[in-house]
């Protein structure tokens, strides 16, 4: 008889999306005809930059013809080309095109580095943070540390006095809006050499970043070939939510251990499980992808970044003139704030969803940290977020008057 | 320190296709200059069919402009509705909307519906087989049964008198060109409803089935809603292996067992894990596979599953000429041919290779029972075919009078 795998069976949460898009529908269906505003899930709203939509065309039109067409298709060189030279060696980073592997999607991608590794292996994560390094980990059996992301420490985490064998890092960081320095990636570089673990860094937001004093990748940090993976996304840049492209780099230089005592590079084993376990994103995909990082490519989706830090902007000034306490929304397009009158996160979303109709992610459902935050998305239309931050500031400013 | 997976680290195999692709590169080397006849991967090689064509410029456009934009997204409807009517609902068999998940591969959804299932639920495979059955399931520390497919069994596979969990069937076959009746599925579903093993159906190929009385899908047989998942792919049916599109059917009827003695529906326990693991395809390549199920779509695929199933004509007869014994190429696009002199397949593919540049894959590579056989792929161009089937009649004849 057919059994389920137990882990998966007993495996807990995984729905805060869901359960966002289930309230959703409930207070529609309660207040028909009433707009909704969202800045809950972290979604692109701009179309496509023209040089992408263009370069989608080419592609499409080479598979139309027999002498162009591509069948079976690995790592469109174009692409590789365009990461190795504009992500990287523009920050002074020398990443090989054999360390770089295309992907549909870094929510996948977080998956696929993860199961790599043996189930016993411990794992760190911030708290608060994006549930999937959780829910992969514990599908897997591994035990989980909390590194907690408090005022204190401007929320960002801080490398424990323990060892572990897997780090997650998210900078710019879902759902805080806080951004890692240099001094602070260097930090967990030299506590991952010191205890040989391997840090994932989710870099799914790097063009947020503005500030020329920030770092864009964790391989600015010193050592961070011998101990990083990175895993970035066109979702955010380029607006490819609906379009799915990402890649990770695996440096050659990443040593983990096998059962018989070898040293075993991390990216052959990656590149044995990819083998039997998914193909590389459509040609046509990766060829849209490519044209991000032509000139135009990048200045226009420079210029869509823009527009969204411009809402952070807008969101960052309408809570802080209400003395409401925020950060983010500068390097980052998510603003982390504190809900009003020492409030629960869900409550405070069912008080605004009921009231005003607008939608945000309640920081709770991102770990116990993130209890009495919520996370404004900075991806919506600028009308709408100017409308929603309004009725957000008009109910903090109702309950923290009847306090 | 961080561990790799021991499974996956003691992992043989693997390997097939690689092989192959380092062998004609060596080839190349050694005869620089002469064509090279690929009839061993079967990747397709005319480009895609005009409406499809236009549905993806047509989709491209929709992401050029915000109000047809489209960020996250599911299933797309249309898609659904097209395999529902015409993959289903035209063959008397009904499948709900719901039970399909529309993914970007048939060989990543391989993978990802086996790793649902417990680590210790045993597995039977056909042998000769598409490697990754036996791949996924090693990786994953389960059990494995062969069930030999062989001459005297017309290469069916026939099922064994011992239980099993997990069954991979694969027709019209990859390797052997085989293709099951009704009654053999029917057979098989009988088999695994006894035993309460799920069938997992790998049905990449049915748009080659062209004789009317044999099925094209394993809801054909009485019960298999109960006891089977279809793996369906618009690779070969479309010409998308370079466009990454395929989808999964699981009903909502197959329940499987919980440690706890629960019965659970295999199909939540997928969701559950899918929803951490991947994200559908792009909006832009399910819209181009919804045009596929459009009367133009359907009338210009047919056309080129024609000119492939003409390549297998052509092969299968140059093969009986000569008197070597061969099946398949008729309701599939592959042929299973049998070595001349008794040879083994590595031994006669590199003869092949180094006397005429022509490239096929040895049976031996799908498994024990496929030694002494070639797989021919029947998706190239015409005219290599057949100048590639002329080169390997005049070997068979030379070894043949050798003997």
């Amino acid at each position: 008889m057919a059994k389920v795998d137990s882990l998966l069976y007993h495996q807990k949460g995984g729905g805060l999306f869901r359960i966002l898009g289930e309230k959703t529908a409930q207070m529609q269906e309660k207040y028909p005809g009433r707009p909704v505003v969202k800045l809950g899930v972290g979604d692109v709203t701009l179309p496509l930059a023209p040089a992408i939509v263009k370069a989608l065309h080419d592609a499409v039109d080479d598979q139309s013809k027999k002498e162009t067409f591509h069948g079976y298709i690995g790592n469109v060189p174009k692409l590789v080309e365009g990461i190795v030279a504009r992500d990287y060696a523009a920050r002074g980073v020398t990443i090989s095109p054999k360390e770089i592997y295309v992907t549909d999607g870094s929510g996948g991608e977080i998956y696929n580095i993860t199961d790599v590794f043996s189930g016993d292996c411990e794992v760190l994560v911030p708290d608060p943070a994006y549930p999937a390094y959780v829910d992969v980990n514990s599908m897997q059996g591994r035990k989980i540390h909390y590194v907690p992301c408090l005022e204190e420490n401007g929320f960002i985490p801080q490398p424990p006095d323990y060892a572990v064998d897997i780090v997650y890092l998210c900078s710019p960081n879902n759902p805080t809006g806080s951004t890692m320095t240099k001094a602070d990636m260097q930090k967990w570089v030299d506590y991952a050499k010191g205890c040989g673990a391997v840090i994932i860094m989710d870099s799914a937001y790097e063009s947020f970043v503005t500030d020329p004093s920030l770092p864009k990748t964790i391989f600015e940090a010193e050592g961070a070939r011998e101990c990083a993976v990175e895993i970035r996304s066109f979702s955010k840049t380029a607006g490819f939510t609906g379009m799915r492209c990402s890649y990770i780099v695996i440096p050659s230089d990443v040593m983990i251990d096998a059962d018989d005592g070898t040293k075993v590079s991390l990216r052959s084993m990656y590149v044995k499980k990819r083998g039997v376990r998914s193909c590389n994103p459509s040609y046509v995909i990766q060829m849209g992808a490519a044209a991000y990082y032509t000139d135009e490519g990048q200045a226009q989706c420079m210029e869509n970044t823009r527009y969204y830090l411009n809402n952070g902007k807008v969101v960052r000034k309408a809570l802080t003139d209400a003395g409401v306490p925020c950060i983010g929304g500068d390097n980052s397009p998510y603003i982390w704030m504190k809900c009003p009158g020492g409030m629960g996160s869900w409550e405070f979303l069912d008080l605004l969803m009921d009231r005003y109709g607008v939608v945000m992610t309640p920081g709770a459902g991102f770990g116990p940290s993130g209890e009495g935050f919520m996370r404004i998305s900075c991806f919506g239309d600028a009308d709408e977020t100017k409308r929603g931050i309004e009725s957000v500031v008009a109910l903090c400013k109702e309950i923290e008057g009847k306090k």
